[in-house]
């Protein structure tokens, strides 16, 4: 049987030809992307489930998943709900994404609330980041559970014994922070978890850690920061080296040097990140994912349905959070 | 008559000699450094005032100013206070800096909560980023007095007028955010201020915007991201270079560039960052300062105060806030 990877058309900023394309250069004997999204649209020979009408990305989430039951996203993410596809890529509306996995794929039992785990390529291998965007207004209990969910996800599918887990704040030490990452930390030091404590921004591609945690807001932040960086630090060195014939030569010769920097930094290159703690598998892409990205973002969704995400979280998570709870006495109570 | 920078010698990651030795730098027929360290230090000639103790990194900033009165932290910070000194210089406890300053140089009286203003080498200019770390758990209100202290800043210091203000958030769309800045949207909107809405982490070196608010934890996030993702980069562009001859000969070429491309990004080239609304200057550096940092860092101080901003902004935030209460009807009530 081959995995079945519904994709998204629309949303983001590209057209609904570049997603078509992705998910064309992603099909495989294994992988098999089913394209959602209007008719007419030529899907050069891929499955097409036709959809009617489109979630725009200043939709408010609630309104668009209730008003729009036909769009392409709510199609698209409803398919893994029902059972038709084994995973969903989207590069729309994230909040919308979001409210429409939770209504129709719905949260693993003992998940508070989803949070989306990015795999960050560190100068010392992958190490994941969650939450990268999906619960902006995180409780300290939330934080702690993407604790448990990104240890989770970088020992089974990162391969990592005993994760170590680092806090995203503003100061090494315990004290630092804001009320959240005060109440987190505490959270977190009295959990099974390996902690490590707080870590900062500037270690997000130098720390020696492989789960960060953070509240949404902050990851979102944080990640669109490195990624803004590496793209602006790159274009400004091209920009540098054309200056001067000196430049043009030298530049010519350490191209490949700075090719292999931008695929292992290039957002493209990992697709999008995974939104963990939902009884099935979905993507969420950046609104502006090329062919490229998508491709990439197929591919990740198929790697995560072979690595059986969902269902070693389903496994894994009530264990440790019921560990967790008796430790430090938060059982029900702390749930948000 | 020279200005007079008082320069905390302990504090940080490095020696005081390091510091001793930025301030030398900086020393010129109009700077004067002033050291503020422990007896025994060798300040090279420059003025020195002994003091007893040390904050450390990890103290906690009210004990630490009630406890260690006498301390080089509190000592500079007050003779700013005392009118001893025309601005202040720390690399040290952050916290503690902000709180021996709300103590000994207090806040202008328009301020509800200082901030700290970051002036970021973008694409297209410098542009300023408040708060870069004062105030971690702000209120709405605080934000938009950042957009207030930010835009003068921009005005008088940078030259910039009519700056553009945008807020980071999580997307452009206004319902994006969290319930922090979605608040902060509505204030930001309803004020005289000439606000462009939300901007994404990955706008931070490339957007077309001259202020950049957000509250102290975001904004110290994202900066320290920035600063740590050109360190990784610039580190792992010279790694990949140097790991083929046809490689290093085009590092030899484009060494320039990249030594332009560091000049212009590497924070240590910025100094540190302004505590704005108080009623005296003062300049944060960072822990790590090189005696290169701390040397941009006394020169920063000594333009600050040779622009006047703790006077601009005693005469300009008043008028600013009372027009802004006038149009939003906040009035004193939201004083947080």
């Amino acid at each position: 049987m081959r995995v079945r990877i519904a994709v998204d058309a629309l949303g983001g900023d590209r057209d609904p030809v570049e997603r078509v394309a992705g998910a064309l250069a992603a099909e495989t004997s294994e992988v098999q992307p089913v394209i959602y999204g209007p008719a007419g649209l030529d899907t050069c020979g891929l499955d097409h489930v036709v959809t009617h009408g489109m979630v725009e990305m200043d939709d408010k989430p609630a309104d668009a998943v209730r008003g729009k039951p036909d769009s392409s996203l709510v199609r698209a993410v409803r398919a893994v709900g029902d059972g038709n596809a084994d995973a969903v890529v989207s590069a729309g509306n994230t909040g919308a994404v979001l409210a429409a996995s939770l209504l129709h794929i719905r949260r693993l039992e003992s998940v508070f609330r989803p949070g989306i785990a990015v795999v960050i390529p560190s100068d010392h291998g992958p190490c994941v980041l969650i939450d990268a965007g999906a619960t902006a207004d995180a409780k300290p209990e939330h934080v702690l559970q993407f604790g448990f969910m990104g240890s989770i996800f970088a020992e089974e599918v990162l391969g990592i014994e005993r994760p170590r887990v680092s806090l995203l704040s503003i100061g090494e030490e315990p004290e630092k922070g804001n009320q959240l990452t005060l109440d987190a930390h505490a959270l977190l030091s009295a959990s099974s978890l390996r902690f490590e404590g707080n870590m900062e921004g500037n270690a997000l591609l130098s720390g020696e850690t492989d789960v960060i945690v953070c509240d949404g807001f902050t990851g979102n932040v944080a990640l669109k920061t490195l990624e803004g960086t590496v793209h602006s630090l790159l274009s400004a060195l091209r920009g540098e080296i054309t200056e001067t014939t000196r430049g043009k030569v030298g530049g010519l010769l350490i191209g490949p040097a700075v090719t292999r920097l931008r695929s292992r930094l290039d957002p493209e290159t990992t697709g999008g990140g995974y939104l963990l703690g939902l009884r099935g598998l979905v993507v969420i892409a950046h609104g502006s994912s090329s062919r490229y990205a998508i491709e990439n973002a197929v591919r990740l969704a198929a790697r995560g349905v072979g690595h059986d995400i969902v269902g070693r979280l389903a496994v894994a998570l009530p264990e440790r959070v019921v560990e967790s709870s008796r430790s430090t006495n938060l059982s029900g109570t702390t749930r948000g």
